[in-house]
């Protein structure tokens, strides 16, 4: 389905939902800044759309492959960008990345993607507000839809944050060896959306640089805007990501210790109970001549022995930090 | 086996299999476009291309080794490219890795390679379908041949993805400790395929940037999609090495986990049984004066002060969680 | 609050705290140098801001939003810096980060910061004593105030590094397990605190090498030096980070170490334990016809040879190191 | 001992062992190429080859003191290179890396070692072949030198290669614990060797990207296909490297469950052999009325119990898999 | 303390500790070259130096601030530049790091240090001797001090190498569990030594690369070897640090190889004696009916099942290489 809106440049007044038949003639008289919306397009949609811009077979055939990588190429006259909106979804918090493409020329913007992305109902709403920016034409848009984009990804990363503080409790508090797989389960979500977002940060890094830019240098400043949000993003991922792995060496660390603590436990009590137990197999033995056997207080005597071997063994190893 | 097709720029017919003398003649024209697939070369056929195309001896000599590392250099009129096909053959899935050389000038492509190669079939089936976009020259030739290569690892990749899930299950749901062995060989076969992959990136890179290109601008997007096709390719070779990595720490540590809950509860076992057995050790004594061996319910008051010895261990670790 | 102090370049002597409203008048003269503190900052303060100096909404909308990176960002005619003055406060030493927000022009400088910064007091004073090179106009200010918050750092650096040497001691010395929450706790500052400085290494860095800068040759020896001093808190904080890896592994060798000693020392008492206890049992069998039963020393023999192997044991294995 | 060998450009004869009073008369003429060889240099060697060929003192310094890093030094007329050649020897398979100093000018070279070169003799024989490349000058005279020698590592990292192979078997076939001494080993071999050879890499990067070469521009392609078989070491090297850390994890991993394996086998069968123990303890009691001691088959009975404990045990903990 | 001396040019004389207040009119002849050797300097000693030589405020304040880090600042006609000489000290061999700075301009050197520095001496004997190359100004003598400084890591680095042999004898030979301590040490000394050294790699390769040196060409060839051997002493120090990372390793894995081995071992023994001590607990049984006890030879026979049983489970355990 395609949801065309127009910016008349001089009126500043929108228009929608024109056959897309005209869209070109709007743009060629350059006043105007359009907006064709495509939400889970058909194959028609795509001939129409290639005819109608103009845009070269290969952007067209990336943007029809799903999964493409997040990237920003050029083609004459446009650029061709693929991002990804992150969202943590259902009950298990599952990370979903849902794909966007934008085709960017200096008066038309072009958003392609199967599933509804929130970042479009927020630029839309933008748009709407910020008619007395319209003189950077399309760039302001694109800035609007990108920016919206790289701002969502901070939340998520607050929460992926504060879910890492909850597992630093779970080891350092009361230790819970689940933990592993809650770390594991983080580690691939900070891969994934590392994986959606630092290839943009070397394209924009490039596009910025360029000699003969599509958008004036007014504009600029907004890319550039972006490209600071887009750094920032990346970075918080490469912090998580550093402390991520902090987390699972203490994990392994307190881990050990809490074995260790248990095993050096567990053995001083078995060493405790052997010693004791001699003292009994001692006068188990059958000997005719065992003088203490014929003693009164033989028995107690016996038992006496074995709590002062059993009590004074579990002081000395309970300074001794092994008990 | 030489086999030789060619395109005639103006008519778009194809011509196969002429004698490889002509081959030179045609190229002059400047208007036709000469493939010579060259598979399973003798020492006479590397002589003979040579001769008719004219290739630097080096070039020649790195044509007839095999085991070059993939590569683009540049020779005068000519680039010499060597690529590796990459499948998964026979039941136990092993990585296969066939080597390509290509010589492309900007109306000649001249493919070698020892074993049969996927691509070069799909290369022609294509350059059959696409013959309105002739003006490209050899180069769209190239782009279809390497494109089909690079594309082919993708799959693979999702493969090992799978094979990595499957790793994930045999780690966290019933640990399999045989899981390393599969850990180590996915990790030698990611190692193979971004050995035979990440050169190109950075040599496509400085070919693109080219002051003065052997192809015109507009045959350069398409070597612009290769080169974003190889950088995903190299991009999920990575993601997918670093992922590995958790998983082999992941292993680690739920196996350290898994000896650790086997120790505390074998080590516990023991525990209770010396215990029991240290009561048992006690009535065994031989003293004449023990008055629990008269009483009438000794033996009973015995076993069960052994069995709630027992019984309240058992359960005393089982709330420690040692047990 | 907006605190406006400013500089006449040539009597040498300051005005404070005059109507802003005269602010750019004084600007324009440009012979004076301007200084506008702006503490805890309202909503109207910086629409005045924006209005007198006439500063990009997007500068002025990062200004607002807490939790910018640290950035050098150039706009027409000014920069935009974010900065954070680090302190550790409290009794746990916890590391607090200070936000603080700079608009840098030829002879104006606006600082915005929501929490009072030290660095704004070491800036003031320094500049009322270094009125001699004023001819740097608010260059110098900057570099004067930067170069507070940045050799701040350092003292910070160090009390980090004499708790790694504790850290160190706590763990060649008497081994403290509980030294890993501390060696954790160290690594998250450390990570917060290259976090605050690094990003500004590479901005300095492109800022430093610009064609045409906002200041003149002789202020950027100064702004060379501010770089110098980062590039050293950066370092500093790599090489503690580094050490602070080693003495993780040091830990948990040293722990290691530790369990295997109590491990060896526990179990080789046990074996003693047992053979002692063998002899015991032996001699409770109930044979008929046992002769050393019924000698008179028997018993004596027994002990004897009890006490002949345990001892013998313990000094073989002391010997062979495992007790 | 210094051997030279002159080819005279036109003629392509070659001429040995004139005195070397002539050498610099050759050169001047420009149609001949000189290779002095200088091999176990004494000290008069270097002055006479100081004088006769006017090198920089810094250059005969370097040459003389041993133990250089491996390098190219422009100076003028001239290029300086240190090379190692790496051979395997001893029965133990030793590494050797033997130094070689080259002075490369447009139409002399001079080798300088202390030990015999093997490459010496392969580039002799060549040379001596491919009188028809003459014009190259120098440049193709070092081309089969160095070549010669980068190629020489291609072997040896075979052999490196296989070993790995061997110790893969050794980890995960019958697991040999002194495989440790020997990855150790072969990734201390790999670190001499990488030191060796990298280094070039990014000399002879340096070198090609020059605007004003020494030599012309079609010796250049004998430099670059040296500098891809460089280039072709290295990363094999690193892939070696690489695959060495994941047999060192693979290593520490099956040492790790081997050893799980045997401590809860014997800690099972230590449990087992407790119960059963516990059972003739219970029996060992002397209590006046124990009813069992009286039966006619309670002997057999009890042994009968601690068959069934002690097998049912067995087939318990080998269901669990502790055993 | 300043001690100055002074080469003449042309007349190739050294004239030593003249006032001063003479230097100036020197070095404005350019035909001298001043060397003033600042040790152990006073606040009148800098104020003195600045005037005389013009120098900039901020490099007199890096020079009086202790522990900068090591650089090359280029200011207005001179650099200045901070370097560290390293010398092991003591019996027990610490690092002393003793900073020297140098201000270094066309026709004069000054070098402030607090400490003696060994290479001011070297530099001084040299410079008497090379009088020779007098032509290259304060240039060489900038040299010789360097070069004197950045070769004497090299055989501090030997040292460090013998220690590592000596530590992988301490972990392949006769295991030495304190290893560790001294491995932590040589890790801390050599990212202490890497600290001091490889910034300077940074900046000698910047002014190496520069438009308009402040020396003459001919002179640059020094610097280039100063160059190179800093780049050798940092590859060295990088060698090592990652030779270190591989002893840890080899550390740790024989570390619990050794643990294994005798925890099978003595695990393996108690289960021996478990086993022997079942069979007399066995007829410790108190069983009205137990035939065995009433044969002659009953007592002989259980002897010998235990001895029997006991080698039996040796011979076992040692060919299961548990024992």
């Amino acid at each position: 389905m395609i949801t065309t809106t127009c910016l008349d440049s001089t009126t500043k007044k929108f228009t929608r939902d024109f056959p897309s038949a005209d869209i070109s003639d709007y743009c060629l008289s350059e006043r105007n800044v359009v907006w064709a919306d495509v939400s889970d397009p058909t194959s028609q949609d795509f001939i129409d759309l290639a005819e109608e811009f103009n845009f070269h077979p290969l952007s067209i055939e990336d943007c029809q492959k799903a999964h493409q990588r997040p990237k920003v190429e050029e083609y004459a006259g446009y650029y061709f960008i693929v991002l990804y909106e992150a969202e943590l979804v259902g009950a298990s918090d599952d990370l979903e990345l849902r794909e966007l493409n934008i085709f960017l020329g200096p008066n038309f913007l072009v958003t392609v993607h199967s599933r509804p992305i929130r970042a479009v109902e927020t630029a839309r709403r933008l748009w709407n507000e910020w008619t007395d920016r319209a003189e950077h034409g399309a760039g302001l848009l694109a800035y609007l839809l990108i920016d919206a984009i790289v701002d969502d990804y901070m939340p998520l990363l607050d929460i992926l944050s504060d879910r890492m503080d909850d597992l630093e409790d779970a080891i350092f508090g009361e230790f819970k060896p689940d933990a592993i797989q809650e770390i594991f389960r983080v580690k691939k979500q900070l891969l994934y959306l590392r994986r959606s977002i630092t290839p943009l940060r070397d394209v924009f890094n490039t596009m910025l640089r360029r000699e003969q830019p599509i958008f004036a240098r007014e504009t600029h400043v907004y890319f550039q805007d972006v490209f600071d949000h887009i750094i920032r993003v990346a970075d918080t991922i490469d912090t998580l990501r550093d402390m991520l792995g902090s987390t699972m060496d203490a994990y392994l660390s307190v881990s050990g210790n809490r074995m260790n603590v248990v095993m050096k436990r567990l053995t001083s009590i078995a060493t405790i109970l052997m010693s004791v137990t001699l003292i009994s197999s001692v006068y188990g033995m059958n000997f005719n001549f065992m003088p203490e056997l014929h003693w009164k207080y033989g028995y107690i005597f016996a038992l006496t022995s074995m709590l002062v071997v059993g009590v004074g063994l579990y002081f000395y190893l309970r300074k001794a930090k092994w008990l």
